[in-house]
């Protein structure tokens, strides 16, 4: 059997009843490492939070691990039980979807245990969740690479009214560019995407293109921490929010459309005053 | 302290550790009841089983007491700890963040306890949950009350190759029309719509409007009792569709837009044999 369990957006106890049996139960235990596990205490080699609360040893799989092993991982779900777990919900990202269909093409029993992500999570800032349109995605610029396919989605949301969750790039265990030349594999440190940084790199994709889908006097609501003890929301302006000092990741933002009237509501406690 | 808890979408092993220590710690427990507590195995006298894990009472909120009494259950927030369980996540619904901003106007603390909602758990049928465009909802049709106004927007989903998630209308506490007339209170019993209702719901607009935003021939996934233990998931056309019985509620449905071959795999996987 493989359970693949999410855990959640804040830390160890944010993983359900049933996620924390199956765990319990199960032989083997991976976490996934390679979108975030900040609030997870989690360590290569110390005892990480996770570890007390499950009291059995959990092995950190990496974006190669999962990747390049997942063969080695499913054919000891084929005679034991397993426990994969993902911080957020099982299917934020495309990965995961993929690990299922190769589970089940081997005929394996997967058990999927569903726990918030920032998805439904975001719904704390008061936008009510079903006047979302296409959520977008926001990659760091490298000096060669400035993709903008994220501007035509913004435009045609506002458009239709609706808001725009951009989630912001993370890059964790990227391979260097200079280790890649040589050959032999040295990483990169961990980046997590700023605030500041997705509405500097929005504000100048507007200027490029002039389509006026947006501009520095748009309402956003800037989300950090979303699910931890000491999470922030602000709302404001582009250009009110690139003031704000938001602290440590993860950060996503949140592109205000048309509001109704309790959406207002929510939006003034979290206005900068 | 007023704790707003979400359930999750199974039954009462779904709440997350998080959630269980707040409601333990908590001096009076109330469940909202008006959405769907089908598999919490609460009933409006018997011991639930939410009851059996917290070991504690829990007093069951319909939509009169959410609405009419939030100020007495607000007061009782100000004094001593109160947690406020709600299925799925606390902002799947308008209700809940209303409730926020009355107590934040109380001056009272509140912490929000997130868990899988059915806006995210519907990842699960494989589609990628950042590919859906605007979620709608289906209400019951009655003889004189037949609104189209979901029409427009899975066009504009289905236009930019987006997916559809359908909410299906849930009836839970409905003054019956002959005791509004005869000004007593009294209930019809609770009605949840089946995935059957809402495609042919659905094919009636089409057929009256005539603008080709769908058709029977058009590719969907239903979803039954989602992260249930007996959860059903079926890929296929809508005509297809009206001949699955998904059993018990809740029933949920996709209208599939454009898909990428990972997605496209997850549904071979669903598909009617």
């Amino acid at each position: 059997m493989l359970y693949i369990v999410g855990l959640g957006l804040g830390d160890e106890r944010d993983i359900t009843v049933r996620g924390l049996e199956a765990v319990r139960s199960s032989h083997k235990v991976y976490v996934e490492a390679y979108t975030s596990l900040l609030s997870f205490g989690l360590s290569p080699h110390g005892l990480s939070k996770l570890e007390e609360l499950y009291g059995k040893e959990v092995a950190v799989a990496d974006r190669e691990t999962v990747e390049e092993r997942a063969d080695a991982m499913l054919s000891e779900a084929a005679d034991t039980d397993v426990a994969f777990l993902v911080v957020g919900d099982p299917f934020g990202a495309t990965t995961h979807t993929d690990l299922v269909v190769r589970a089940k093409k081997r005929g394996l029993k997967v058990e999927v245990i569903h726990n918030a992500s920032v998805m439904n999570a975001v719904g704390v800032c008061g936008l009510q969740l079903y006047r979302y349109g296409e959520t977008i995605s926001i990659p760091f610029f490298t000096d060669m690479w400035r993709p903008d396919s994220f501007y035509p989605k913004i435009q045609q949301n506002r458009r239709l009214g609706l808001h725009t969750l951009c989630l912001l790039d993370i890059r964790v265990k990227e391979p260097s560019l200079e280790s890649l030349c040589r050959g032999k594999k040295c990483y990169e440190p961990p980046r997590y995407m700023t605030i500041h940084t997705a509405i500097s790199e929005l504000l100048e994709i507007e200027e490029m293109r002039g389509e006026s889908a947006y501009s520095e006097e748009s309402k956003c609501v800037g989300l950090a921490r979303l699910g931890n003890k000491d999470q922030m929301v602000v709302a404001g302006s582009m250009k009110e929010l690139l003031e704000v000092d938001f602290g440590a990741p993860l950060h996503c933002l949140v592109i205000v459309g048309e509001t109704h009237p309790v959406e207002e509501e929510m939006l003034e406690f979290y206005a900068i005053k």
